[in-house]
């Protein structure tokens, strides 16, 4: 739909100017799914159709640039079995832990993985969300981890959502399997056989004690690089091995990814890099985490920060990037103005993309339309969800 | 609409027999408003319509026991300076703090403030809510007290929900006033014109160091008692006063909430008499506070515990009682079955209900309907709202 939106508070995330790129009486022309102009009003020329937006709030569409969203089962009597005082261990003997997910994935169909995911999904569009990103890795064999890649190219057919799919086969070791092996004969075959098919837009590794060692995952990355795909990293969210740097200065990775316990050689890596810092507070609410990733440092430091939901069974059963944005603010002391480029911009960024996550000429009119004031109440407000509408651009041509 | 309900999982929530009241293929039977009977589906007789629920969750409707919905204004630029490092002075400086929220309240129409109790309200609703506790406390001058408690009871009519009124005049003191001479000159005669309107279904009190002493407190609950009217208190939440104590032993309160320091003897003058102890996660949460209230000596002494929204543009812009029940569990280490009790059982108990919060023949059919397979995933999720459909019931007769 052609049209001048008019009589709006645009916010165009563009940096350099005014907090949030604000505009107070705001227009922006679209034509064929592109922005054609974005200004004060009366700097955008005519030609199209006049939409009244009401006073509301336009901000770019939101990115979810970190989600498992595709898996099966829940963990819902785990969460209730660890609040009820059960150990690990006898979580761990009921069944419970990733084992359980990458268990109920593989006894999934792909119409039953697709279903379970959708719901996730629609929650996400239902507050303005218009490209996600998602992960494979509770497949862990051939099958499994291209039967979830396959759902997730789905889930962009059937709902007006742009997805990106990124390959985490060094997510875990499957049960009975050295690691190493696993990683030369299971993790890096399959990524090959992903691409093959068209299935794979980056490649992500879980770097940590009870994942992947730095070195492990700098051999699935040479993979990757061999076949052309950017690189991301599950990196420092327990303990601090290195795996940033090193996904950062030897492959350029797109986005490191967790971060609590990032060092500041990690942080300089990043900066010379242009990675982007993915910073995901539900897991860190989840897990009770006390250390919070260097947010000063890194803002210090001029790296772009993103955040996300991490929507995941275990650790991080969210499916509101508006939630993400208030728990970014509360618990890491992100600014309102920083969780919001970190939906928007950044988030891009740390996805590889230039056509979205700002409004500005050329991008796609991929738009939120909010019935809020001021941006700042996005972060502010906690399970409220003053999305008005969601416009959809498109690739162009 | 009277029929019975089967191919269902009924959370009946009554205590002393499986957890949640769990009936594995229930039915229940509606007649009139009310619940007819309530039991595995063989047991439950026919003469009405059978309506097949696709094997859904039920549960009772959720009561929010403790809002303050009504209010005029935001607080999100307050939200956003603090993040960008204003100091408290710097904020109060730019008008920010509850003055500003009652500067807001008493600048608002009826119409307006209504419009956007409403919109709060309709969040709260959308996730299974039929009972809502609406509390004053904005306005802080008689005819702003009496003109957001108008709004509250104007709430229940605009929608389908219940509404019960508190009079919270004693929440802060205004600009310019002593305390004692608030108290005396203003707050218990609002009370008393308030009730002399029909306005007021409980007397409540914010108990602390900022706030009022324990004399003082005691004297507004001293009105209440000559009007017939139940109390409850916000009580230890930044500091031990002993409030909890007082409202308990002295004035049998319906409940105290907050309570993150309260100490061994206000648990035991809770437990003696009945009080419920209201936990306000969102406030714990947002303020970013580190002591948890004594679950386990409230869970010990046998004190029933009721968990609401607190839903406030200060310390908790919270509209989701889901969320509140994720957060009771992660940061108060509540159990999944404890937390839906508090938002059901417990919190109509925390209002003095006993026509609802169970599924039990007499009570209301104030029901909710979830897409899930087990109560557990209610608390598990975070932002993700699996609510089918809400059925309500009525008063009967
Ligand atoms: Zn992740
Ligand atoms: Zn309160």
């Amino acid at each position: 739909m052609d049209a001048i939106l008019v009589n709006a508070t645009v916010a165009t995330m563009e940096p350099g100017g005014p907090a949030y790129g604000l505009l107070g009486d705001g227009a922006v022309a679209i034509r064929g799914g592109r922005v054609e102009a974005v200004g004060e009003r009366g700097a955008v020329g005519g030609g199209l159709p006049e939409r009244d937006m009401g006073g509301r709030l336009i901000t770019p569409a939101l990115i979810d640039c970190h989600t498992h969203l595709v898996f099966g089962g829940d963990r819902a009597r785990e969460f209730e079995m660890r609040l009820e005082g059960a150990s690990y261990e006898e979580v761990a003997r009921a069944g419970g832990g990733i084992v359980s997910t990458v268990r109920a994935t593989r006894g999934a169909s792909e119409a039953e993985l697709l279903a379970t995911a959708l719901r996730r999904a629609d929650a996400l569009i239902a507050e303005g969300v218009a490209t996600l990103e998602i992960k494979s890795g509770y497949g862990l064999d051939r099958e499994t981890e291209l039967r979830v890649l396959r759902v997730a190219r789905a889930v962009g057919r059937e709902r007006a959502v742009r997805v990106k799919t990124t390959f985490l086969g060094a997510h875990a070791t499957p049960d009975g399997l050295d690691p190493d092996a696993y990683i030369d004969e299971v993790c890096i075959p399959t990524l090959r056989a992903a691409a093959a098919e068209g299935l794979v837009d980056a490649v992500d590794a879980f770097c940590e004690g009870i994942a992947f060692s730095v070195a492990q995952v700098a051999r699935v990355f040479a993979a990757a690089r061999e076949l052309g795909l950017p690189v991301k990293i599950h990196s420092e969210q327990l303990s601090n091995l290195g795996g940033t740097a090193m996904a950062a200065r030897d492959f350029a990775a797109l986005s490191a990814d967790h971060l609590e316990y990032l060092d500041d050689d990690g942080v300089a890596a990043m900066a010379a890099a242009g990675t982007v810092a993915v910073m995901l507070p539900g897991a860190y609410y989840a897990l009770r985490e006390t250390q919070a990733p260097p947010v000063a440092a890194l803002r210090a430091a001029g790296v772009p920060m993103a955040v996300a939901t991490d929507c995941n069974p275990g650790t991080s059963p969210l499916t509101s990037l508006l939630l993400a944005m208030n728990m970014a603010c509360t618990c890491f002391r992100m600014t309102p103005e920083e969780v919001l480029a970190g939906t928007t911009r950044e988030a891009a960024r740390a996805l590889g993309l230039t056509d979205a996550g700002r409004i500005a000429p050329g991008l796609r009119a991929d738009l939120a339309v909010w019935d809020v004031a001021h941006p700042a109440e996005l972060a502010y407000r906690m399970g409220f969800n003053p999305l008005a509408e969601r416009i959809i651009g498109s690739d162009g041509q």
